[in-house]
């Protein structure tokens, strides 16, 4: 299993399964967003707060790979990776991986850079500094 | 504060905060009905097994007071009640609590019944037995 | 049928739809929300607008009586009027139709107020200009 | 402008913004999932009908390319193809266009197979009837 930066607990909610009786696709996204926010969060960086201060961090690339499916009940967890992909980009790469079994659900590569007041993308401050503790 | 038959803590997701910068009205029915869900199987009642065994528990009246907003990064708690209200109804009453400071965020009233195979509303065994216990 | 002050033509889409293979409860809350927001566009006002004129529209009650479940595919429309409650409060009375069979699904009302920048609720112009255009 | 075997229009509704006051990243895989369902029903082919008789498709790995943000308000379509990738595989290659300007605002690529009831990955007969038509 490999080591993650952040690890972050969800159970399935049952409106997030859909007709299919599995967690729906989409929902998938929100997981990894909620876990990427938690992990910022505990290295100090409110995703919130970014957006009040005109820092507008923005998803340019997401690429999902769908392993097995959540379904109803199913306790899981998301690890979270961090890395820098070019001067101004950066990915986190993150697992959702299901408890019971650590049996690898989903891996997820979101690829971002963020906006600066310019309009113009530009690596945040505290993704370098995230980036440097990271290594 | 009331007494609850069961607890159910959440944290607000950034996914559920709308433009205005706090939770989606909407999203306050997926804590309740999680809440629901997780005091059901607290309670030894899983949801999903009863869908599955053709017990279709239906809600056909929510009321929602919405009292103060939860925003980004707010902990908070679902209190639920359940009593029954006719021979074939019940209602749960819930309370969406911030955790920091104990302030009631939203009330809610769900009332449900059940359909059975042929179509009927009906009150489910699971309900009666658990309605009996909690009085 | 009812006269009201505006329609809005919808059609079920499949991710609304949760394990019962029905239209989720929560769903129609945003099919309400839309509806509401489409309805007052289309009477000059508009929502995002006056977010960012620092005027908060809130809700603070809902109530919904469900009546039929939607399912995937279903065309249907929700059908939208207003009303004044009190001297700083409104409500939208709003039907969910569905349109092959002009089956009531929904009845929801929404109570609302606004909030101004004084943090006080106040009745907004543009609702007391809807009120009297409405009667 | 390339050209598409279906194109299904939308309009942001309000709700699927969020605190930074445009759609939120994952809502787009929403967009995509209903306008591939209406595209396969446009060609005869029923989603929900799929999942009653037990053949259930499965997506496998999802590639999003976020181009510009929709936010409040945007109309906006959903251009539709689709292309074999493997003998058992499909990819749908699916176009966000703002209406308003004629903008790419995502570009994505939905990747999938289905699942018959020995549970094994099958192309099913009615995709690849659509592939022949496709070509």
């Amino acid at each position: 299993m490999a080591e993650y930066l952040y690890r972050h607990d969800f159970k399935v909610r049952d409106y997030e399964c859909d007709m299919q009786g599995i967690v729906n696709n989409a929902v998938y996204q929100h997981y990894l967003e909620h876990a990427r926010h938690e992990c910022l969060l505990h290295l100090g960086i409110n995703f919130a707060d970014l957006t009040r201060q005109n820092i507008h961090p923005v998803v340019t690339r997401v690429e999902l790979d769908y392993k097995r499916p959540l379904t109803s009940g199913d306790a899981f967890w998301v690890g979270v990776n961090i890395e820098q992909t070019s001067r101004i980009r950066f990915a986190f790469l993150q697992d959702v991986v299901r408890t019971a079994d650590n049996k690898l659900m989903l891996s997820g590569r979101t690829t971002g850079t963020a906006i600066n007041e310019q309009g113009r993308p530009e690596m945040p401050q505290c993704i370098i500094d995230l980036l440097s503790k990271a290594t």
